[in-house]
């Protein structure tokens, strides 16, 4: 069944979802994007990712295509229009289309804006039941990845190289050792005292939205939440690694590379975390 | 006037040139690009960037949508469609459009090639008979900038900050003060003893074509070519500094920030350089 997209002010047939081939996105990778989750067809955590998306725009020089509320508007007439119950609303603004020139268009150029929706069973997800398998891969992004840029291709080919191992995410590090974060996800470890371990925010990660939520639940909950870098070695040697992001919510770890981490099962702490995070979501969901 | 440009196999009228929204150029940067100068409606160095595009492809796990020969049909089609005579034509090759996944779509999903035309006065630039100012911009841009991909929001960026400070280019540098290349550009000084030195060939810079024309025509003229990394301050007190880029040739630059090079005017051995290339280029343009 052909989904209905939206594409600069219009709703269409996904067959008919286009944009100009001098679009920057398209060029330039001169865009920004962001992915919120959809359970029982309500959106979850969607104002700090719209905050976000605002604070990726800014960064680049741009500004929100058109107040919040009104992508809020967009955003569930795509869930409704979809009968998406479970999935998420994929979101994207570039620079708009002129003619190839490295520098900024013109002022009065018009930006580009394009919402989708994705449908998928994210609540009983095989990852979620299962655990997901990592695959150590040297993080090869740029300087600036706190923007949540289009310009993914060295996360297209880290996810890639994950996949041709087995692994459903790659765990990305830098050449001392420290792990960054996941392709498309934010990495935690758990010590032998129940401690969650993440590495702190800063221009070599993206501040996730999900992690900022656990944060905030583990904060009221007196998990002790730690914001320190940490080597692949120790999340190696830790009882549970996890991951978070906006569809997967979290993400039990259960091996990385070849080895095992906590017996090859999913951890109590990632699965109580996990429904923490979900009810609490859905409870605030939009 | 409306171009005529060429997608998947059909040209047509530019404002009729469009993607899909879903395709892996527009959202994951998931593709290469080359541009080839023409002159006197000749394509010039173009087997070399079709080498090198092929090269990029193979680097991110793609293969030519099609032989090197069926390229430049389409590409001398557009030139002459268009009625360029002077100016470039931009190639650009993604993974096709399939539903958003990081990881690589089936492997029957139909690569995407787009080809356009830009005419511009390229022998009579203002930038080649004046000169053109760099601003240094520190390099922020990823691990494997030898690949041509079109994640260039770093580049974007970097040639927006030297345009606001009224350069026309940007030197990128490390961290260490060592320079990488320009926007678009490779990078050369000429000493005192009328050397040339450029960044050696690494994953740090693109391999520039115009870069290895101008090695060539050098070391038949014995004019010592010198592959070095070098610094800004390095070449803030080189006699000459200059670039090279498919569409520039070899420009002249006049000043690095606020200092001004070879007493603000194009220098001697840039201007012979950029006949030489120009030349030969033409001798050799198809």
């Amino acid at each position: 069944m052909s989904r209905i997209v939206y594409v600069n002010g219009v709703f269409v047939p996904e067959h008919d979802a286009k944009i100009s081939v001098f679009d920057r996105g398209f060029i330039f990778a001169d865009g920004i994007y962001e992915v919120s989750a959809v359970m029982a067809g309500k959106l979850l955590d969607n104002a700090a990712h719209l905050k976000r998306l605002e604070r990726s725009l800014k960064e680049i020089g741009m500004k929100m295509p058109m107040p919040a509320e009104e992508i809020v508007k967009i955003q569930k007439e795509l869930i409704e229009r979809n009968g998406v119950v479970e999935g998420s609303v994929y979101l994207q603004v570039t620079r708009g289309a002129a003619d190839r020139d490295f520098t900024f268009p013109a002022a009065d150029t018009k930006q580009t804006l394009v919402l989708f929706t994705q449908a998928r069973d994210i609540t009983n997800s095989p990852s979620a039941r299962a655990g997901i398998r990592l695959a150590t891969v040297p993080d090869i992004r740029w300087a600036r990845r706190d923007i949540k840029s289009v310009a993914l291709l060295a996360q297209v080919l880290a996810k890639q190289a994950a996949a041709e191992k087995g692994c459903q995410e790659a765990m990305m590090h830098e050449p001392d050792g420290t792990v960054t974060e996941g392709g498309s996800s934010s990495i935690f470890l758990v010590t032998p005292n129940g401690e969650l371990v993440t590495r702190p925010l800063s221009n070599d990660i993206l501040p996730g939205i999900t992690r900022a939520s656990l944060k905030i639940l583990c904060d009221e909950r007196k998990i002790p939440f730690i914001e320190r870098a940490f080597t692949v070695n120790e999340a190696l040697a830790a009882p549970e690694v996890f991951i978070t992001s906006a569809s997967g919510f979290v993400t039990p770890v259960v091996a990385i590379d070849e080895k095992m981490i906590g017996g090859g099962q999913p951890g109590p702490v990632a699965r109580r975390l996990r429904e923490i995070y979900l009810d609490e979501a859905i409870k605030a969901g939009v």
